[in-house]
Formats: C-alpha cells, sequence, structure tokens
C-alpha cells in the first residue's frame, strides 16, 4: 500500500510558530522532503524545523523543483519533484514535505500536490503561518482591521500592478519585493506613504531586518513590505 | 512591577493549529483572558484551545467587548477592555489574551493591545493561522499562485465593493459573508463564478460546512468564502 503525502508550512522563520499538528506530523512520519532549486542547496524549511524536531536519524528527502522562465519548462519540472515523491510513496512510506510560511500563500507545494492527489495517493495539507502574518505580529501592528480590505501581491509586475493594489486596498502586503525597491520606493513616495510602510528582509536569519525602507541596505528574495494608506499603528 | 500581555491567535478552529509559541505560553501566563461581547457568553477561541491545554485550577479572565453602531461607544468599550486587562495586569500577573483566527486579521485585540502598549505596559504578539489558511489546507487548495493576487474584504457593503475587488485580484477572500450571501451568490452567478467559490462555515464546531454556495443552508456570522477567478483546483 502507498504511503500518505502530508504538505505543510513551517512558519516564517521562528521555529516555535510550527503548529502542534505540524510537529505531529513531523515527529510520525517516515520521511520528511524539503523543496530545493539545486541538488546541495541549503534549506531554509529544514533549518527552521532543526530547533524543534529531532532530525536524528530520521530519514530526510531532498526534493529538487528547478526553476525556470519557460512556463513549459517549469511544468516539466514539477512534475519530475512530483514522480520523485511518488517514487518515496510507492515504498509504502508516509512523507511529510515542508514549506516556508503556508502553502496556499505563493508556495510551490500546492502543484505537486495537485499532481499527487489526482494520480489517486492520500493526501494532506496542514496550514502554517504566512510570512505576512508573522511579520505582522512581529512588529505588533495589524494588518487589516473593521471596513478595510486588504491585498497580496508578489514579485511585482511593474508600476501600474503597484498603483491598481494601492488604489484598491487600505492595506497591502508585498511579498518577494526585493527585485522592486526603487519603484516600490517611488510609489510610496509620491502618494505621502513611506511612512506608512514596513520591511521584513530574511526574517529568521542572521541578518533578519524590520524596520522603514531603508534605500541604502541590499534586500533579498524573501523581502516583505506592508503598506498601510491609514498609518502604520 | 506590573505583567506583561501576550496577545495570541488561537487559528480557525482545530486546536491542533494552535502554533508551539501559542501552547507554551498559554501553559505558562498566570491568567488566560478571551473576549466576549456580553457577560457569560461562549467563547468559541476558549474552547477551541481545551483540547491541547489543561484548565484545571487556572485563573480565567472574561473581558467584555461590548459592540455598538456608534465608532464613539465601540471606542468607549475598547477603553473599558483595556482598562479591565490593565487592571489585572497591576496586580503584576502576566495575561494572554485569546483571539480567534490571527491576531492581525479583523481582530478586535488590536485595538486593545495599542492602548495597553502606550500606556506603557510590556506586550508581545504572536500570530495564529487565520481563517482563510486554514479553510484553504482543509479544502487543499491554494490562496494564491505564481504572477496572481489575492484580496480580503470583510463584511462586505454592497455590490461595488464586492465588484472592484473582483477587478482587482485574481483571488478573493471575503470573510464575515453571512449577511452577503444573496448578493455574493448573484454576483458571482452573473460572472460566471459559482463554480469557482468554496464557503467554510462555522469551521470547527458542530455544524461545520465546507462546499459549494447552496443557498438553502443558513449561513452564521463566521462564514467565509474563497473565489478563485482561475478555478478552484
Amino acid at each position: 500500500m502507498a504511503g500518505k503525502l502530508f504538505g505543510l508550512g513551517v512558519g516564517p522563520g521562528d521555529p516555535w510558530l510550527l503548529t502542534l499538528k505540524a510537529k505531529k506530523i513531523l515527529d510520525e512520519v517516515d520521511v520528511i522532503a524539503y523543496p530545493v532549486k539545486e541538488k546541495g542547496e541549503k534549506s531554509t524549511a529544514l533549518h527552521i524545523i532543526k530547533e524543534v524536531i529531532d532530525l536524528k536519524g530520521r530519514e530526510i528527502a531532498e526534493i529538487i523543483f528547478r526553476m525556470d522562465r519557460s512556463l513549459e519548462k517549469r511544468e516539466q519540472c514539477r512534475r519530475e519533484a512530483a514522480d520523485q515523491l511518488m517514487r518515496i510513496l510507492d515504498t509504502g512510506k508516509n512523507v511529510a514535505m515542508i514549506t516556508l510560511g503556508d502553502t496556499a500563500i505563493y508556495s510551490t507545494y500546492t502543484y505537486v500536490h495537485q499532481m499527487i492527489k489526482k494520480a489517486g495517493y492520500e493526501t494532506e495539507i496542514t496550514a502554517g503561518i504566512s510570512s505576512f502574518s508573522g511579520g505582522a505580529a512581529m512588529a505588533e501592528i495589524s494588518l487589516v482591521e473593521g471596513n478595510e480590505g486588504l491585498g497580496v501581491v508578489s514579485s511585482l509586475k511593474g508600476r501600474e500592478n503597484l498603483e491598481k493594489a494601492l488604489d484598491c486596498f487600505e492595506n497591502l502586503v508585498l511579498m518577494k519585493a526585493g527585485s522592486s525597491m526603487e519603484l516600490i520606493r517611488e510609489v510610496l513616495s509620491e502618494r505621502g506613504l513611506l511612512d506608512h510602510a514596513m520591511v521584513f528582509s530574511n526574517i529568521g536569519l542572521c541578518d533578519e531586518y524590520i524596520g522603514a525602507l531603508d534605500m541604502e541596505r541590499q534586500y533579498g528574495y524573501f523581502t516583505t513590505i506592508i503598506v498601510k494608506r491609514n498609518g502604520l499603528f
């Protein structure tokens, strides 16, 4: 009989933000799997769980999700990752695949999950704390209140994308913002919103930064910005 | 010396979705506080934690957040709730205030937190799993992928509010949707999106419902709808 696939979010960085359910599953499954872009790459998700899950003697599997600009090739890569997981499940072992933040929010895990579920395997997903919920708690601010709305966008596709989102909702979360920092600064400055933004960069890592949009800094891929038109506090 | 205030989200219903951090804080604080609208009212948040936190012999405090249509009166009610919490903190006891879902998303807790922090007390917030992340995991769907955006709105204020949000982003979360079901059905039907919506109602309670928008059912206050323009799966 084939094993069961568990997909689970490990939260934004603090190992103590794992849910009780995620810990229970990780303590019990036969194999813990984690995604990497290239063989041998370090995994932030694996680094996060180490503090609260005893990995000694555990079977760990590296699942390769190659990134490619072409959608066709990305889909091929996802099929290969799903195949890799199904080969483990076919040996009868239960597998927990870990992913940063929440499984439902910009997670590559979604794609392999649907493929493996459609192939007839038993599956279960456990939600994790998203980077923006974790960031808001650290900064002791709210994301959305009362009659307001909240918009979440990732990897901005130009000025129009950002302006439309800012027009539509009082609160905005900009994920994977590292490569659009100049555009974001420009648009927020034009709207007088620079003091309404808080940056969360490399949370849980040694160069973690939480604070104002400071253009003197370097920002990595995992940079999230929260913008609140009605003020941060 | 005054006690410290911990605000924490207990997630959408499944007690096992509490974070390790929330459990640790709840196990250690002197007082567990929970919000109610009227004295003696049952608390879903308290009901959720009972299964994983041993409440025997624990000090529990009911904090009254009266609801009122007038903003001025609501603010007065929040000040009274904050005063109630500060009176406990002044005895030197640490207090953990629990709230459904995540503390940063449409949580009344935010208001008392800011008041108590500004009054000089030590405070800390711990994020919880939001109702929409929990719902997406239960239904094994994603909320947002790739180049898409996600909008979150609560207690819809008419057709225009819904149409604008649907125009802006590919994915939409409608929270506290119970009183707008007819409007939502109408607009989704006009746009051919009825099969793109999933309803989550009273999650974790005995009359829990997850499924299509079925107008024969009664929906309570805590009804969340996820709409995905590009399809649910």
